[in-house]
């Protein structure tokens, strides 16, 4: 990371670490082999994507043959909803309003071809959707329901658990999107009562490039990438060994109890942040809920400004902060979470996201207060 | 690559290029930005990835925007297969009986629900298409075609600009599998003739988990990942910065004149071997076309003897050859390769394919050689 620049959009992406790195440089040069030849570099080269597989399913709770690795958590959710939607015909799909792109667009892309029928369950205005919104909703063809873990923007945290509760018993597959828990809550697939988990690795100090997801035994999904046969034939293509051997390790760092201590401190420095923004800029509110919210993010409506011009501003001294989620970022369109939480166009377009991550220091926070505070000032004195 | 072991498996995947990990390294580090973050880190990953992305467009002969960006060629193929041809309501598809898994499985599958009519033209015992063959099979609702410019078993190189001048007239999509070409072959596609290009980069000594896609201007294809729109909205997810800016890197060195003198040697250094071993091993054919083929590629079938026998003893004395392609060696089926082109089935299974790379020396030829010569005699003997 450049030194006296600030990285506060950790939730966009984050550094590699170091022990990631050093885990990934052998794969990059003398172990080279490909998973699936027979002979030593082969061997070497399966041997290490299967240990990460390992790592991965005693994080996940799961046996390592439920752990299909894909390219990211977009190929991984659309291999979800696209793969479990056309295995029976015109099924009931429920999920909240308040997904990510890569599980409403591809709903919406089977809902509009008449493949699927599905119900959007709006959220309370905290962010969280009431799993008893989930229940209502259940018609005699729901086959499928899709909720996140945590959400992208506001770092909402919904209850998985209950939900997969209420729909055990009804043989209802259910499919969370893990991708901003997994660094800070438990992700056993057993206690959350999911039968499928998606998560990206470049989101937990692992390289871009690689996800997996969750697939429980006996259920049966349509591939989408057919070929070689890979990954117990639900996703052909040559593994990505170095991505996949970094990603054991970051998964290992995860389960590592220092982090725990790390998402304490996280978690001190942002509420440091968040009451030193509430106290000394007036207009400022927080959106969703504070308790069950992700320690590192904070996401603020900021009264007569737009979201992009403080990223810019702030950019300038040097200091990274987002308006929501990266990927739409620079559509500059309301978001769709905030719109779902009943904000108007206007409210959305002054939301500003500022997510910790285990580099940033106290020093940083102080000075993102300072020149937040200034940036503000500086573009309402403008209008 | 471990000293006094001897790779000769280059088609499966290749070494990763001293340049190319030294290009990755800093996307690995401190440039960790996501592409689609505004401010500075995502502003350098969004330069890297463009640079690289123009890198190719020259290669190809094509736009910057004309490239699509994947995470290999099993998903490039599988991208323009199930795009295209989803397209229309029940189109009739030509493609050769000896493409890639990722081509034929795709196929195959739409064929089975009866969305698509599919025509497999087997190429001649010499492994080439005979583009005649593809004209005869024409019919009014053909759509598109897909023939791979080089098979990664046999070596053989088809006539793609032939097929390509007989499908432009008659506005049929036209794309090629150039996967295994791409180290040896031009690639431009307005000399080709073709509307896709599928690429891999682990096989032209970049890094696993990135390949591309060609896709000629105007024309629709429905995307696979859908999400957050980037690539043009025709692949969404996180962009691969490393893997990406890696294969940038592999991409000029391929276009690197010494490359030329390079591809001389290995195969000077191919056709010694092809010599040693039909003078000195009895009953070994060369399978396919000795002039239209990858100059680095040695496909032999061997009386007498499994090729995974071959394969097994070879390893012991570390040497690593192959059977076939490295995605369905597993499966010890004999090749449909082999099949297509007349071969018994105990034919096919006595295929040895042996790939030389930039990396390989004349005392390893000579090593093979004579291991070769030892290993098929005492496979010979115990039968």
């Amino acid at each position: 990371m450049r030194k006296k620049h600030i990285y506060l959009d950790y939730a966009a992406t984050t550094p590699v670490d170091k022990k990631v790195q050093k885990a990934m440089l052998p794969f990059l040069r003398g172990e080279f082999g490909n998973p699936s030849s027979v002979h030593q570099w082969g061997q070497k080269a399966r041997a290490a994507v299967e240990r990460s597989r390992e790592q991965l399913a005693r994080f996940l709770g799961c046996s390592a043959n439920e752990v299909v690795f894909t390219s990211g958590a977009t190929e991984a959710n659309n291999l979800v909803v696209q793969g479990i939607t056309q295995e029976k015909k015109k099924p009931h799909v429920i999920t909240s309003a308040i997904e990510h792109e890569s599980v409403l667009a591809p709903l919406e892309g089977l809902e509009k071809q008449g493949i699927i029928e599905v119900t959007y369950i709006p959220p309370g205005k905290d962010g969280i959707v009431n799993p008893a919104d989930v229940e209502k909703a259940l018609q005699k063809n729901t086959l499928f329901v899709s909720i996140q873990y945590v959400n992208s923007e506001i770092g909402t945290k919904q209850p998985i658990w209950e939900v997969g509760k209420i729909l055990k018993d009804r043989k209802i597959v259910f499919h969370t999107d893990a991708v901003q828990a997994a660094l800070y809550f438990p992700c056993d697939v057993e206690k959350l009562g999911v039968d499928f988990l998606t998560l990206s690795f470049h989101k937990v100090y692992g390289p871009k490039g690689v996800g997996a997801v969750y697939i429980r035994k006996g259920i049966t999904l349509r591939p989408m990438l057919q070929g070689g046969g890979q990954e117990q034939d639900m996703r052909s293509g040559t593994e990505n060994v170095a991505g996949i051997v970094g990603m054991g390790e970051a998964i290992q760092e995860i389960q590592n109890p220092k982090s725990t201590i790390q998402n304490i401190r996280i978690r001190q420095l942002r509420d440091k942040l968040i009451e030193g923004i509430l106290k000394r800029i007036p207009g400022t509110t927080l959106t969703g809920s504070l308790s069950n919210r992700l320690p590192n993010n904070i996401h603020l409506l900021c009264e007569g400004v737009e979201g992009k011009d403080v990223v810019l501003l702030l950019d300038q001294k040097g200091i990274a902060v987002s308006t929501g989620s990266a990927c739409s970022e620079r559509s500059q369109e309301p978001s769709h979470v905030l719109r779902a939480l009943g904000y108007s166009d206007q409210e959305a377009l002054s939301a500003l996201r500022i997510t910790l991550g285990k580099y940033t220091t106290r020093e940083e926070i102080e000075k993102t207060l300072k020149a937040l505070e200034q940036v503000v000032e500086q573009l309402r004195r403008k209008t």
